[in-house]
């Protein structure tokens, strides 16, 4: 406490400690997950969730609705350096397939009965054409990180703070439950560079596809992330640096929107390799956001196991996806679901006049 | 087929083949899924479970309603041998929670909008004072497979029949998934034996706690049915012989569903333990059903995980859960109508006005 007071005028807003949890909430869940008609334990994680949610949201009758999905978007100027199996036009095309309704991401939301919205953070081709895209572009596009920083300190706050308007917009819709997604040509390659900087893991252990590299699309792609650890080696203690010179405007508004989720105490399904890349940089940043964190799924993307082990994450699922969007967190939306509503409308033993277990001297006899 | 033909005169109805694939449309709808707007494979299982409902349903839009889920619900001779942490009264008190919507079934069936059934294949205590559950009981529980076998052959068939029964009230409800469950203190103990009596593993290796057993109830249990296993060495190269000397009433009804569904061609999403050990008797009287079967969950129940691995399944989740009741299949419905709604309703990249991926030689310029 001496510690955050001693450094307040320097303390910028993410540092803010995120909204404390509600220990007796989650302590009153507990005990009516062991009276509800089931053997004591009996639903494995989904009495876990429940139990999370109780204690995020001080309730001991959780929910997860409404569903606010924020989709970011940016382009990379580390494409100019071969990195990608699509073109960067894919950004701003993909946009246009979000709002129409065609994306993966727009289908789940429909089921989901999920707000859906799509901010451009800055994309080379002109956003303008899409009018049901919020528009904050911080550049056309991130500098080429092998060459200088992705971005200025300057560029990097506001891409926060993106993020940050993202989850006053989740309040004002009363959300229970957040989730980012993101789109942006090259973002791979950004989300490596940056967990090979925040961890001790190599580029040469987490490069992956992306999109769908070969293998020699892997190798180069290894080749220039280790060149961008090089040109930013005395970067590497410092997080804030780090997000800002190896990071995109879209991972950092990511960064931006779980930090703010969890100061506004509003739980935050993360998506896969990159989403997850931008949750590292929120954890480095500010550890409080932790409890409010829940890893929805294991990708197929290769770093993405590795981290999820050096986080000590469990994701939900592991259904070998790795499209991005959001598309793996809202598939797990219903099991969340699934975990409240048994939580709150399952009958006790006492409603039900269920018999309880034996005792173990009955058992043995 | 002419080995089909020469033993018609004898074959049962179980033996008759699952209804045929449809490859045509398998094929169409893998075609379709390499020109969503995605790059190709980044839905990883879920493109797999689309895929593989166009080829059950005939369809290439295939669909996941309605959900029929059938309960059975069967007492077990065994559990004179104490081989459950909870009384047997609970199987008849929890068919009531299941019919008055209190149980995990009932929360997860309405949150599906399924269908829920609840069938007493025969129980201890008296079930007539439950007006909604259906009455079919063989008798008032199974014999204790320690000294005798647990059904006469009349028995066994008129139970697998009972399942069969459920999957024409399925049909008549056009369901597209049929999902079943189980009730019976002691069917963890049956279950084991089958698995042993099926496969090469021992009862040390997957005997588990069932409902809540110590490690005490755990070697007990484990001697019992090493026990039941050495009384009914003859039986063990015949499926049929083993579903009946060492099965239950409800499991025998779910092997019996499982076989009539895909008769019928209607997928089926088998829950954990218990259903599983139904479902690998139902391949062994009629391989044919195999691709019908879709494994929702590895159960935290101690054999269920390498009961998959011999298996060659991948459930589609690891919650776990060790519920039964069907709630593990109910619980992944979401994953599946996920699946099918992106099968269906994605843009195709040429709809969408959406960039394709490079080819490698822009790649690697």
């Amino acid at each position: 406490m001496s510690e955050t007071r001693s450094e307040s005028r320097h303390a910028r807003w993410w540092q803010t400690p995120a909204r404390a949890l509600n220990t007796a909430c989650a302590d009153a869940a507990r005990a009516r997950q062991n009276q509800l008609t089931k053997p004591p334990g009996s639903l494995g994680r989904l009495e876990d969730v429940a139990v999370q949610f109780a204690a995020i949201q001080h309730s001991d009758r959780p929910r997860v609705d409404p569903v606010h999905i924020s989709i970011f978007a940016g382009d990379h100027g580390v494409v100019a350096e071969g990195v990608s199996a699509f073109p960067q036009a894919v950004t701003v095309e993909m946009q246009r397939n979000f709002v129409s309704g065609g994306a993966a991401i727009s289908v789940l939301a429909r089921q989901l009965g999920a707000t859906l919205e799509v901010i451009n953070c800055g994309t080379l081709a002109d956003p303008t054409t899409l009018p049901k895209v919020i528009h904050a572009p911080v550049a056309t596009q991130t500098q080429n990180f092998c060459e200088t920083e992705a971005m200025t300190d300057a560029q990097w706050q506001q891409a926060l703070l993106i993020g940050r308007a993202a989850i006053e917009r989740a309040g004002q819709h009363q959300a229970h439950l957040f989730i980012g997604g993101e789109m942006g040509i090259g973002n791979t390659t950004a989300a490596t560079a940056l967990l090979c900087a925040l961890t001790e893991m190599t580029p040469a252990e987490l490069t992956g596809a992306g999109t769908g590299l070969d293998s020699h699309g892997i190798q180069h792609k290894t080749r220039v992330i280790e060149r961008a650890l090089q040109r930013h080696v005395d970067l590497l203690d410092d997080p804030a640096a780090v997000s800002r010179a190896l990071g995109g405007f879209e991972i950092a508004a990511l960064t931006g929107a779980y930090i703010a989720a969890a100061q506004a105490g509003i739980a935050v399904l993360v998506d896969g390799f990159i989403c997850s890349a931008a949750a590292l940089c929120a954890l480095r940043l500010n550890p409080s956001v932790q409890p409010y964190l829940i890893f929805s799924h294991c990708s197929a993307e290769q770093g993405h196991r590795k981290l999820m082990t050096h986080l000590e994450a469990s994701p939900l699922v592991d259904l070998n996806l790795r499209l991005g969007e959001g598309s793996g967190a809202a598939v797990t939306v219903p099991l969340l679901r699934a975990a409240c509503a048994l939580h709150n409308e399952m009958a006790t033993f006492a409603e039900a006049a269920v018999s309880g277990k034996l005792t173990q001297g009955t058992l043995e006899g």
